[in-house]
């Protein structure tokens, strides 16, 4: 194979686009598992106990559980959907936290009969049901309480005294409020209150937002052992960033597992906190960089001030383009070592203009029938994807150390009529 | 049943929801029927042919496609999946246009062989591609070229001399590329070069935009028929808008066609140009204000200063807040007198900040278990629905004159892994 030629975990990504067809989302099995234990190693605490907790809304599947069990992480499930592919894949359920801030009586119920072992509790409706349901089939599980910590990080910055309208969860000014809540659960025999969860942004690249956050939460937790009630855990979100361009720059995983744990702590001695357990969920950071978007290239096109390389999917199978204005870089699989002497946008091949995949990159000359590669698809690609123009969903294949297998099969015309019925519906 | 109930074409809209279950678009049957016909009606002209062609990107299904052939409408497909729900559900296949800015090579022959009448060529590869194919296997069809006119027209504004680089189509000022790509089609025997298309946007509410577009296209039109090419068909696109919001005033059918014939007329005298065929190509105005999605409150919240309705369902199925910015109106199904006392901020259950469905909207006060209808949901809603959060697409129901019948049936738990596999793949 020559250096010009774009490998995979060990697999030539020409091979998988000639086997598979395109569009074809290719992970390196080996740089998921790689980040999975950076994690589960560097978040350690001689005063604590931790977990690692997947946010699994970023990317799901039976082969993903798989790698995620071995890494002995918990996993963050956000609907019953993903609560039924964990069940399905034998995923420890004790390991599962469930998510969302409007489960429904259907989910809860689901959740707390096959298992499920901690709820983020959202809100007091949802308190109720969770308690009401685990006592009529008397099962156990645990419960965190969502705080909105009013903290905001994206990117570069961070925000104390944000986001003071998000709907998630209930404002750690709401005093009374968290201790009713607390005081509710300490009346159930079935549900146990573990301690508070908070969520402060994504994309964050700022050590310091987390510290802050940390320092925030304690407070909390002091506040509730005041009231006498023991705070046990800890789970401060997610939000560790991706490096999809030379504009990114993520803390390396060592450094901001570092940073947490040492805000941790100082938090814990600063405020006089017990503390067992602190947790975490990143999504992104585990699977983003891990997944590459293998796509033919059709036409090129030379407009007024632009030339278009279009490409065999598009905003169907990646929507973060033109939902968050994200950029991603590219290469020509079988030209890695060619000279970038256009600079092109790259266009799906969905019916609407929005439909740009990247805009505005130095690529080698492009012709039909080349591969084009698009880095770090593997957060929140498929996991968004949709039918649009009916396109069907692309195969998603798992590399390793030179073999490959396919793990989502591509979706066929016959898939997409699947939900077709005619029936009349009687009252 | 009392006037405070939400009927959907004589039928409870609560009952639908009762039987077939939340969220569910429930679209009247009959206002899709009055729009295909008014638009069939209204489109007409002495002098020329009409054809009413429906996009079905904005909503498709077989009872859908029903509809429109019933309303001897041609059909506007833009991928080979739209394709094949056409041939499967036996839509004459003479009366559908294949539009797209990269169709694949297998959509190419797909269409073909399946008999598609027309192609919408955007691009020289496309053009060779289909010209060879058909000669292949000797079948005929007719061809379009998709012109870019630079005119852009989007709600209240149109500018001319825009969208310089879209990705779709001929730049009308790349004069010698057309009369070259006319050539070619004229030494084919297969494919017939029968005229243009164009498409200046969306949600136009401007008459004076088609024609300007008209006008453009009649003077290319004229050079054509200069260089000794005969034009029988001009398709002037889409862009006709729905009513979302009292911030939308769409033109009325009848007027926005008379608009567009007479400005047709004109242009034929003014430039002297033959042509034989007009074609308009409707998707959201035919279904948009037919559909309403139904869904389930669950909780409600009150943060520091918005207080929130949650629901069952949220970007997943209807993308355009957070990809748009569109705004909807909404009810509660079941208080429709009641008074609006309360403002609210309507947010779906996936787990992301910005997945909210309507901002401030004035509404009744909410109750856990109300059904809250949000209106004009029948274009771009389900076609765009995702997995996100491995959460399953809603049912679909058509309501008519008091009886309703299920089309697609909602996505389960065990659709949503159904496309699971592994498979090794060999090289």
């Amino acid at each position: 194979m020559s250096d010009s030629t774009l490998i995979i975990d060990g697999v030539r990504a020409k091979d998988i686009a000639a086997s598979v067809g395109t569009p074809v989302i290719v992970y390196s099995q080996s740089e998921i598992e790689k980040r999975l234990m950076e994690f589960t190693e560097s978040f350690k605490s001689p005063r604590l106990n931790t977990k690692v907790v997947y946010a699994s809304k970023a990317f799901s599947c039976g082969a993903m559980l798989e790698l995620v069990k071995n890494a002995g992480c918990g996993l963050d499930v956000v609907s019953g959907g993903e609560m039924y592919l964990a069940k399905k894949s034998g995923f420890p359920m004790e390991d599962v936290l469930f998510h969302g801030n409007n489960k429904t009586p259907r989910e809860i119920e689901e959740a707390i009969s096959w298992g499920a072992g901690t709820f983020v509790i959202d809100n007091r409706l949802e308190l109720r049901r969770i308690i009401s349901y685990a006592k009529d089939i008397k099962r156990k599980c645990r419960a965190l309480i969502r705080i909105n910590p009013h903290i905001s990080a994206h990117t570069h910055s961070y925000i104390m005294t944000a986001d003071l309208d998000s709907k998630f969860g209930i404002s750690i000014d709401s005093r009374d409020e968290i201790l009713a809540m607390m005081d509710e659960l300490s009346g159930s025999e079935y549900v146990e209150f573990t301690g508070f969860h908070a969520h402060i942004g994504s994309q964050i690249f700022e050590k310091d937002a987390y510290a802050g956050e940390i320092d925030t939460m304690a407070q909390l937790i002091a506040f509730a052992e005041k009231n006498g009630c023991f705070v046990k855990c800890l789970d401060i979100g997610g939000g560790f960033a991706a490096y999809y361009t030379s504009e990114d720059s993520p803390i390396p995983v060592p450094e901001v597992c570092r940073t947490i744990i040492d805000a941790c702590h100082t938090a814990m001695d600063k405020y006089g906190i017990r503390l067992e357990t602190l947790m975490i969920e990143p999504g992104r950071s585990i699977v983003a960089e891990a997944g590459t978007t293998l796509y033919t290239v059709g036409d090129t096109k030379r407009t007024y001030s632009k030339k278009y390389v279009f490409v065999d999917g598009g905003m169907c199978d990646n929507i973060r383009p033109a939902l968050y204005g994200a950029k991603y870089r590219c290469d020509l699989a079988e030209k890695m070592d060619a000279e970038k002497t256009d600079t092109v946008t790259v266009a799906g091949k969905c019916c609407e203009s929005g439909d740009i995949l990247i805009h505005d990159i130095p690529l080698p000359p492009a012709e039909p029938g080349d591969i084009l590669a698009v880095y770090t698809t593997g957060a929140y690609g498929y996991s968004m994807a949709s039918n649009y123009n009916r396109i069907g969903r692309p195969a998603v294949v798992f590399a390793k150390n030179g073999k490959a297998r396919c793990v989502i099969r591509r979706e066929t015309y016959e898939d997409l009529d699947a939900l077709e019925c005619s029936r009349d519906i009687e009252f």
